[in-house]
């Protein structure tokens, strides 16, 4: 898999995980380019090498990493959704335009692959940040000192199908339950946000510090293209659920990515919070 | 229908829709009596005709209720989840604790529904709020200056299918859809709070005051006991639509309460909202 390409090009948007990849690519000494998603790549990103194209400059960027001899690329990295106004789309951009109109209705998974598919028929090898780096795809069982108990995995179980139901209209990968009782469901705002007013929540439908329980799960959407935008957790994550009173986060194992994996397990083991990663199987799917 | 009770008990948690059952049964003259549910309920029912328990004294509320001479009961307003800690159930609601902690997790339907089924084994007619009160039923069409075009026809279709998929696990009743995008599913924090929410997303995928686009849709869940806990709106959900940039409201018709409506059509035409009662057929339901 690994040794499927000569150089990469890494389309960058924002966030760490593209940060994480790119060091990765250095300590192994494996030949890469950073195509960098101005404004939103991370600046750490700047120290590699790489360009740096706004999100409209398809074309451009594809050049770049063409003539800096990438024959395969992954696009990983948080992106705001573009206003069709200030996107400025170069020639190919522009080529794309009634693709990309065609997809922003249905949902972000949509806009990726028509993206994703534009990079194939320019003769990219498309593949995903786990084929690069191993270690970011999610594992099963328990990551750190705290396991789910029965209780607990009743709650991944239930919200496992409402993750399943909700992601088959390509609306998003979060949800929490606790007890049996579906406390949030996550769309456009993102799981960040989505754990905070789960800690504004009655105490009487959810967990605290002192008591946790409730768990969140975040699984890829039945439809999701698993080369980009599999479901991501990291440290912050950990963060915001050990704020909302959660017991814990649980992930479909080879079905998500972990940023940091590390030091999501050094805060979870902190906070008192198990990181679980259940299979398929383990929530009655089919 | 209206007349197949002699006295109306009406059990009333907090908000506006019980002040204004009363209100309207006081101006009718009919029989009732108002069961507050402490410290839920709103001060203006102080002054009508009724008596004060808290939630979990439902024995005590139906003996006062029986004593009043009601034969039948309403059950509307919001209650706050119960903590079991703090309910102090008297004896009837003691016998029914299995009941609730079996329904408890289920959702909040779930829980509504034992707790009328315990007032039916007891001898009340349940009826619903819109049998007392036709005018609080939702129509089918728009209800005032504005009126939804296509593109907001198709936003309310979606809507209604995420709707009744998400009211399938008895999560919630309000979706978010702008221009095909599902930008919030509604579960335990309110739709308050999901407009909220809606209102703080980049205005690349919503609307604005200056240039409204997307709905917001409110609909019974499919396994919704329709006498209580119908989809409710009020002009609170038309300022929060409004600030949210959207362009409109729409509830099913038949299956929404609208608390105050000319206040409702007044605070929309204000606005330039559409508010629209919307057929099953019309969005595509077998």
């Amino acid at each position: 898999m690994v040794s499927g390409w000569r150089k990469l090009g890494v389309i960058a948007g924002g966030g760490e995980l593209p940060v994480v990849l790119a060091e990765h690519l250095a300590a192994t000494r494996r030949p890469y380019f950073i195509a960098r998603i101005s404004p939103n790549s991370d600046v750490a990103l700047d120290a590699h090498p790489g360009a740096t194209h706004g999100l409209g400059q398809i074309g451009a960027r594809m050049d770049a990493m063409r003539e800096a001899g990438c024959d395969a690329v992954v696009l990983l990295g948080h992106v705001q959704r573009p206003d069709l106004t200030t996107l400025q789309l170069d020639d190919v951009g522009l080529a794309m335009l009634p693709t990309i109109l065609a997809a922003m209705p249905e949902g972000d998974d949509a806009l990726l692959r028509a993206l994703l598919n534009e990079h194939e028929k320019a003769g990219f090898r498309v593949v995903g940040a786990d084929q690069v780096m191993r270690d970011l795809l999610a594992t099963a069982g328990a990551w750190g000192a705290v396991a789910p108990n029965d209780r607990h995995k009743r709650d991944i179980a239930k919200a496992s199908k409402v993750a399943a139901a909700s992601g088959a209209f390509d609306i998003g990968q979060g949800v929490i339950v606790c007890d049996g009782l579906v406390l949030a469901v996550e769309a456009q705002e993102g799981t960040d946000a989505m754990l905070r007013r789960a800690a504004e929540l009655p105490t009487t439908i959810r967990g605290t510090p002192q008591a946790r329980r409730g768990v969140l799960v975040k699984r890829p959407k039945p439809i999701q293209e698993r080369r980009i935008d599999l479901p991501t957790i990291g440290v912050r994550t950990v963060e915001g659920a050990a704020a909302a009173g959660l017991a814990g986060i649980a992930v479909e194992a080879q079905g998500a990515l972990a940023v940091r994996r590390d030091e999501i397990i050094a805060a979870a083991n902190r906070a008192g919070l198990f990181v679980y990663g259940f299979t398929a199987e383990e929530v009655g799917d089919a």
